[in-house]
C-alpha cells in the first residue's frame, strides 16, 4: 500500500495548527555562487527546531483518530525524541523517550520540557531501542519508529506540499537523507503534485547506505556510520522508505564532512542562520557542484537547527584554519629578557591578535643561548599572515610557519 | 521643519522594490520566560545584513528625484558602508567609502562587492571623516551623514509602518539606538501612525549618549564609546535625532555587555539566528527586565547580523563558561609516569571531554617529587563538574577548581 496525494493533503491538515509554515528565502548570495535560483525552506526554525515534529505529530494524530490513545515510546537521542515529546504534549498523549546513558544533558532537557519523560539506558542507540520495545511490551504503549512507517513519511512528506505551494516553479529540492523518511515522503508527494519536479537525497560520505541502497536498487545496510552529522548517521535505513526512494527520487549524493562545516560556516555568514550539520548537507552539494542547479529554481531544505554552540564553536575553529584566518609560526629567540617583546612588537604593528604564545626549550633546532616560542595569532588572510611573517625575519629572528 | 506620516509612506515606497519585507516571527521561548508575548523583527536577514540600507536608499532616492545625480560619500566601517554602497550602485551612482586603515578586510571587501569604491585613511573614524569631506569639495560629491539626516531618518522609520502593517496589535516596540537615526524615525513614525504605540531605545552602558541626553532632555556627548556593539558605540548622536527622541521615545535603556552577549547566544541557540550586538541589545533589554513587557506585544528590532565569525567564537566561549560549561581545575600528581594516565582515566569515566592539559613544575604548594597540572574540560554544568572534582578527590589526588 502506498501513499496517495489525499494523505499528504489530510496530514499538512492535521499539522497546519500545530506548525509554523517556515520561510523559503531566496538567497541572492548563493544563486549567484552556482548560477541557479537557490532559495533556502528555514525548517531550522520550526518548532522543537527540526522537521521530525512533522511526522511524529501525523503519526499520533492519525492513532487518535483511529480511537488508539495508548502512550507511546520512542528511541532517540535526535530531533525525532523531541517531535514525538511536543507532538504527545500537545495531544494530551504521554510518551516515554528512551536514549543512551551517554545524550548531552542539553538533548534530555529540552525533551523533559515538552513534557516527556525520559529513560537513560545503555551505552548506544541499539540498547535503547531495545528498551523502548520492553517498555511498549510491558506497559502497552506504542513504539513510534523514527522513519519506517507510512504515517510517518507522510507528515515528513507534508514539507513537499508547502514548498510547491510557496514557490510552484519549482525545479529541483534538495533534501538530507539518513533513515529515508523525509526523502521518501518528499520524493513520493512531489512526484504526486507535480512530476515535472526532482527531489534529491543527500547523505554524508561516511554514511551512504541510502545512497548505496539508490544505486544497488535495494536495501544496502553500512556497518559504520561516521560523520558530524548526527542527524543522518544511520546504519540501516528503512524497507519501506529505501522502496520508495527507489522509485520517486531523482538521486542521492554524498558529500564530505568539510563541505558540510563549510556549508554551515557560509550560512552563519551569509545568511545569518544557525543550521546542524544533516542540514547543511543540501547547501553543501549545491555548492560542491554535485547536484547541476545552472539555471533551476532550487530549494535546499535546512531540516534543522539543533546543535550544541560547543560545536559551533570547533565548526568556526576549523573554518578559519581553512581560509588562513589563523597564522601559526615558531620563531627562534635569544634567550634573554626583551626577546619575547620584539617579537610580539612586530606582531603589534602588523594588527596580528595573539592568541597563544608558547615557550618552546626542547625544539630539535636549538643552539645553547637560544629559546623558541610557538605563536597562534589571528590574521585578516594568508596574505596578511604571509606579511607578518616577513616583518618578523625582517628583524633578523629565524621564523618558521608550521601547519595547523 | 519635521516629517509627516506622507514622508515615511513615500520613503516606504522607493523602498519597496529593493528591499526585504522581513519576517516578524513570534517568539515562544522569550515570550514564556519574560511574560510578554515577543516578536522579533528579522531586520539581520535584510539585504546588506542591516536596517541602514534603508536610510541610504531613501536619501538617494530623494536626491535623484531631486536631480542630484552627484556621486555619494560617506565614512564608515560598519553598516551604512554597505546600505551606501549597496543603495548607490543599485541607482547607478558612484559612491567612495572612506574607512580607517584598521577597518576589517572582511568589511572593505564586502563594500567593494557592493560596488563602492573604498578609501583607507588615518587610524580613526575622525580621519576618515576628515578625508570625505575632502573628497566631497574635491570632486563635488554629496556626503551621506548616517544619521543626522531627515531623508536618512525617513528611511529608518519605514520600519515602524512595515511592523505595525503586520502587527497593528503591538504595544511595544524596541530597537537600538547609536546616534539615533532609527529611534528617531521609529518614534515619529510610531507616534505619527498611532499613538498608543510606545518605542524605546536601547544603548550599550558604555556608551550612552542618547540615554543621558533623553533623561537631561537636551543633546549630551560622551568622552568615549566603549562596547562589544559597535553599531552603536556613537559618542556624539545627533542634534535632529535627539530632539525626535525627546520628543517621541517612550525611554531609552542601557543594557551590559554581559546582558548583550547572553542575548546572542540565547539567540543562536532558541532562535536559530545570527544577530550582532547592537541588534541584540532589545531582546537583552526585554530579558533583563529593563523594560516591563508583562502581558504587552512587544516587538525586539534585531536590526543586522553583520558580525565576525571569530568574534561568535568568543562569545560563545564566555556564554559556557557562564553556564559552568567549562572545568578549569589544578590536581597535584606524583611526577612519574602512569600519574597523568590515572588522572585522564577519572576524565574518561565521567565523560568530561578535556580541552587541554599543561604541567606545572613551579606550582607554588609542590613538594619534591609532586607536579601539578592544570586542566581545562568541558562539562555538562556545575553538577556534573562538582561530581568530576570529587572523582578525582576520591582517588586521593589533591585537586581545586580555578577560576576562569
Amino acid at each position: 500500500m502506498e501513499l496517495e496525494l489525499y494523505d499528504f493533503e489530510r496530514a499538512a491538515e492535521r499539522l497546519k495548527p500545530i506548525l509554523h509554515h517556515t520561510e523559503l528565502d531566496l538567497s541572492s548570495t548563493f544563486s549567484r555562487l552556482t548560477g541557479g535560483k537557490i532559495y533556502l525552506k528555514c525548517e531550522n526554525r520550526q518548532k522543537t527546531g527540526s522537521f521530525k515534529i512533522r511526522g511524529a505529530s501525523n503519526k499520533i494524530a492519525c492513532m487518535i483518530e483511529r480511537g488508539e490513545r495508548c502512550p507511546v515510546v520512542a528511541s532517540s537521542a535526535g530531533n525525532h525524541a523531541q517531535g514525538v515529546a511536543y507532538a504527545s504534549s500537545r495531544f494530551g498523549i504521554p510518551a516515554t523517550i528512551v536514549m543512551p546513558k551517554a545524550a548531552p544533558i542539553a538533548k534530555v532537557q529540552a525533551t523533559e520540557g515538552y513534557g516527556a519523560k525520559v529513560v537513560l539506558t545503555g551505552s548506544c542507540y541499539d540498547d535503547a531501542y531495545n528498551e523502548a520495545l520492553r517498555i511498549c511490551e510491558e506497559e502497552g504503549a506504542k513504539f513510534l519508529h523514527p522513519y519506517n512507517d507510512l504515517e510517518v513519511i507522510a507528515g515528513q512528506g507534508t514539507l513537499a506540499l508547502e514548498i510547491l505551494g510557496d514557490l510552484p516553479t519549482a525545479d529541483i529540492i534538495i533534501v538530507p537523507a539518513g533513515g529515508g523518511g523525509l526523502l521518501a515522503g518528499m520524493a513520493l508527494a512531489a512526484h504526486l503534485l507535480n512530476p515535472r519536479v526532482k527531489v534529491y537525497g543527500v547523505q554524508a560520505e561516511g554514511a551512504p547506505a541510502i545512497a548505496l541502497s539508490f544505486q544497488q536498487k535495494k536495501l544496502v545496510t553500512t556497518e559504520s556510520a561516521s560523520t558530524i552529522a548526527d542527524g543522518i548517521a544511520v546504519k540501516v535505513p528503512g524497507d519501506i522508505t529505501v522502496d520508495l526512494i527507489n522509485k520517486y527520487a531523482a538521486g542521492v549524493v554524498t558529500v564530505s564532512e568539510r563541505e558540510i562545516a563549510n556549508a554551515i560556516l557560509l550560512l552563519m555568514e551569509r545568511c545569518k542562520q544557525i543550521v546542524e550539520p544533516a542540514g547543511a548537507t543540501p547547501l553543501a552539494a549545491v555548492l560542491s557542484g554535485k547536484i547541476d542547479v545552472k539555471g533551476k529554481r532550487v530549494v535546499c531544505l535546512m531540516s534543522g537547527g539543533n546543535v550544541d554552540v560547543s560545536f559551533l564553536q570547533s565548526i568556526i575553529e576549523q573554518g578559519l584554519v581553512a581560509r588562513n584566518r589563523r597564522l601559526k609560526f615558531v620563531a627562534t629567540l635569544a634567550d634573554r629578557p626583551g626577546s619575547l617583546v620584539q617579537l610580539l612588537s612586530v606582531l603589534a604593528d602588523k594588527r596580528a591578535n595573539v592568541i597563544s604564545v608558547q615557550h618552546d626549550q626542547l625544539y630539535r633546532r636549538l643552539n645553547p643561548g637560544q629559546t623558541s616560542v610557538h605563536v597562534v595569532c589571528e590574521v585578516g588572510g594568508a596574505e596578511h599572515g604571509k606579511s607578518v611573517i616577513d616583518a618578523i625575519a625582517a628583524t633578523g629572528c629565524e621564523v618558521a610557519m608550521e601547519a595547523e
